[in-house]
């Protein structure tokens, strides 16, 4: 991960892309990406997306999307001075708090 | 990485959510929290999103939201088989095929 | 319609919100109200998403979703100088060009 | 606005594209469309952005994915019941409510 996030780096100086690599700007390009690869599931039923990697075609642009969303959620992390991962694990503690196991167990409602 | 993978995937099956995360529930879902997040940046200049950290309350919101972005990306990631820093950087080297250093220099163009 | 368009922009002038409506921070909070209006629906089954009108407090919510989402699209249409339902119109004619009706009858197919 | 309903429907009629037309699905195709056209600002300075119709090649593209957002949430609304001109209407009355004139003039504070 760490490895990543230097690389993510290295790619925009090399291009000299920093002006561009605003939080503002970053989370558009992230949300841009994320409609992408929304759009490759909004015909599917849920039984055709819980087979899509099983499409050499439809599989290859899903990984080329999810590709996509985790390299600007990378940097826009790094321009913000977040641990991703870090960041992830506290707010899956606050939501264990939230939805505690026995109220939470099959239920949808409200989360 | 590997770590979060799992706690995402303990968080869900202790709480029997397995039957709601088809690949495209949760891609709805990521889109449904990086909405949250672009929100935060939504009336900011630039200028103002590139100091936001700085703000505690708007600094804790935005490191909330991406904690969520991330725990949604990484169990789309888990559900679908996709190694997810892996994926980005393969995704990373055909980006720079794609955009070579010296024509894509200081230019936003069709990025 | 037209009377939508000036009621919207009555709105934002009498609150000085000018200043903020740029084309480029209407789209984003176009994007963060299409984010809370897609998280009502991402944990439904597709029978339940029609039948979301039938539930009082998720209709009532759908409903008010849907409003924010028109709001700021006549918003951002309005500000960019475009007639939002003529321009509907002619892009449906693109893509009534685009899928003839023979070949795309009953197919989801690279919509 | 009525002819424009009028028409998308029977543009997904006659192809037979009911059965794809959930408001789930629907949803995602507009936050698929939203991405798209958030996409074509997320570069841009405010100031580019204000100025984005003067641009003959991404004017173009921004008034087709103005039209495509539109065809889908005029869809949705339809598949939904809801009358989107009256909905937003009424959404706009509460905001009224909601930011009162004297308090929110020149904030972007909370909105």
């Amino acid at each position: 991960m760490d490895d990543l996030t230097g690389r993510v780096r290295a790619f925009a100086e090399e291009r000299d892309w920093q002006q561009f690599h605003t939080p503002k700007n970053l989370a558009m390009a992230l949300a841009g990406e994320v409609g992408e690869l929304i759009a490759e599931f909004q015909w599917l039923t849920p039984e055709q997306s819980a087979a899509v990697m099983a499409d050499p075609d439809a599989g290859s642009r899903v990984r080329a999307e999810i590709g996509d969303v985790m390299i600007y959620l990378t940097r826009l992390a790094d321009v913000l001075g977040i641990d991703l991962v870090e960041t992830a694990l506290t707010k899956l503690e606050d939501s264990a708090r939230r939805y505690p196991i026995e109220q939470a167990r099959g239920s949808a409602a409200k989360r």
